[in-house]
């Protein structure tokens, strides 16, 4: 599919959670239609989207419906198991490609394949047992972080050793998973990088945002971040040879470390990131119209920011704060349609202009 | 229905065209869901609402369907049959109210009530047949535009006299429809307000928009308008008089005419409005979630301008500049999933951040 998809055409997103929402809801303003693929019940992207699938990813004929009545597959997380997307990828086209979707469901590849291409990050090592863990202690120092190589987020799968006597407990927490032993950075600032790339290698970044994260999950975004014009720079260059380097085609979020020595790439998610969600109220095009426009092999839209911006989740139970946050000038509120408001869920977010 | 909806309710849209596909996002961006009642196949809204009942008008168990369904009532369009009204305002809230309808209906009962409410309005007279419109030519004189009372839009149903001698023309045009007379302003510009007023009496209004048509369709809105600080303020006053006076609840079009004697009332539309579509490109919060805040019984959002826009409407094969317009800086699309472009059919629109 090197053609562009024209206004009419369907975009088949696997992943119905808030992502895949506002997704949607971009892909319609271009006058796509969307089908979502999503094991679980009632999605919050369904409420928006032409078609929902509710099946679960080893259901083949199901996946084959999905690919029939689509013109081109995307999707909203990284975890997407591979014989789903071996078969998919048999019948439409997949953007972004499968390389970016290797490296990026696996921290050990992803960290291997930063440095290779000279992207500095925090020095890690592989750890498959008790004597893995010990000889990294010893390479990599302490304190470090011991996280599961495959499907962490929010700070799930992941825990902090100060010293070599938290070891034992460290790993037992993995209970056996490939897992991957990083050495703690000593940041000023946590950045990120919300960058576009199109099939005919056009790329575009927004301004990077300063992120602050509460018990591992994204509380805020602020752009401008308080970093210097060569950091910028700098961040912007990094995110774009990534991009590049896997003939990517969509949007990707690359974490960065700010620390003293440089910047230090913390990680990349291979699709709109939470961390972009202020481009929905700072800049004309955002990132989901961004990613759209990428996958649907337009050009990309002008992302300059216009506006200084806050982002702000709402987690579990701050949704009850709804009614406030509606009276609040130079507030956007943006509401995920889940019926259930669990502690650690995120709900929705807010941005407020500066 | 006194109470607030709170996220995770149900908004009935009547009608399934483009307002009602942006106020279906709207209503997703606050977490609720939409269901799109509306008689034509495949209609622009249905592809971001979570159900779509295609039926007419006159099938009431279509109708009780509909209204089993949701929790609130609201429209994209003022021509709602009486009859489907009755039964669902029977079984459901319609916001905004029948009174802005059967006011906005009809061209006639419109200009009465402005005009009891101190409001100007273009001189006019009822027209029914040749007497009628030969009394009516003697009393407002010519030039004049003859209309029909009701089911006009878009330039339809009307047509110009610039003398008596066009007068049986004219009317046969009209094919024995009720009919009003309306001497022609002569205006130096037309601007429109979008108001919104929600059920505890809160009024918000959005900065005038300065209206170019083009064969009878609109083709521009422009922010700001160019009037006078006295005019702005006049024009919001006029159009906060008319809601509060029809207890109305949800985002109403008022269209202005600015002349030197000072502003006189084209009409009003009971319903987010084409001529405020720019306030997705200049607003934290738009014309369509003001609706739907409104109709929910939730607090205004800030509607405040913080950008220049034009909005220039896409109409017909416009759609074929589309990417060329995709390319152009300070600029978003959006199209409303229309598959045939018809000459004279809205497709879409783009802001222009000026």
């Amino acid at each position: 599919m090197n053609e562009m998809l024209n206004p009419g055409a369907t975009i088949g997103i696997l992943g119905g959670g808030q992502l895949g929402r506002m997704l949607s809801v971009a892909a319609a303003r271009l006058g796509f239609k969307t089908h979502i693929f999503e094991p679980g019940a009632n999605p919050p992207a369904g409420h928006v989207a032409e078609r929902v699938i509710t099946a679960a990813y080893e259901d083949e004929e199901a996946l084959r419906r999905f690919a029939d009545g689509v013109d081109v597959i995307t999707y909203e997380f990284e975890n997407i198991p591979t014989s789903a997307l071996d078969l998919l990828e048999s019948l439409r086209p997949i953007r972004p490609n499968r390389k970016a979707l290797a490296v990026s469901q696996d921290r050990l590849v992803e960290k291997a394949f930063l440095n290779e291409l000279g992207l500095a990050t925090a020095p890690f090592a592989a750890v498959d047992d008790a004597t893995d863990l010990a000889e990294a202690i010893a390479e990599i120092g302490c304190p470090a972080i011991l996280k599961t190589r495959r499907f962490g987020y929010d700070g799930k799968g992941q825990v902090r050793l100060k010293s070599e006597s938290d070891a034992e407990t460290a790993l037992a927490d993995m209970a056996g998973a490939p897992s991957i032993l990083e050495r703690f950075v000593d940041f000023t600032a946590e950045i990120s990088v919300i960058a576009a790339r199109n099939p005919s290698g056009e790329v575009a970044c927004f301004d990077p945002g300063e992120n602050v994260h509460k018990s591992g999950i994204l509380h805020t975004t602020t752009v401008p971040a308080r970093i210097t014009e060569a950091q910028r720079t700098d961040a912007v260059l990094m995110a774009a040879k990534i991009l590049n380097k896997l003939d990517y085609i969509g949007v990707m979020g690359v974490e960065l470390f700010v620390t003293p020595k440089g910047l230090i790439v913390n990680e990349i998610a291979p699709r709109v990131h939470n961390s972009g969600h202020w481009t929905q109220a700072g800049c004309t095009v955002d990132q989901f119209e961004q990613h759209i426009r990428a996958v649907a092999g337009w050009s990309l839209g002008d992302g300059a920011r216009y506006a200084d911006v806050e982002m702000l989740n709402l987690i579990g139970d701050d949704v009850e704060k709804l009614q406030d946050l509606a009276k609040q000038p130079r507030t956007q509120i943006h509401l995920y349609g889940k019926s259930e408001a669990k502690p650690g869920r995120k709900m929705g977010h807010v941005n407020r202009v500066l």
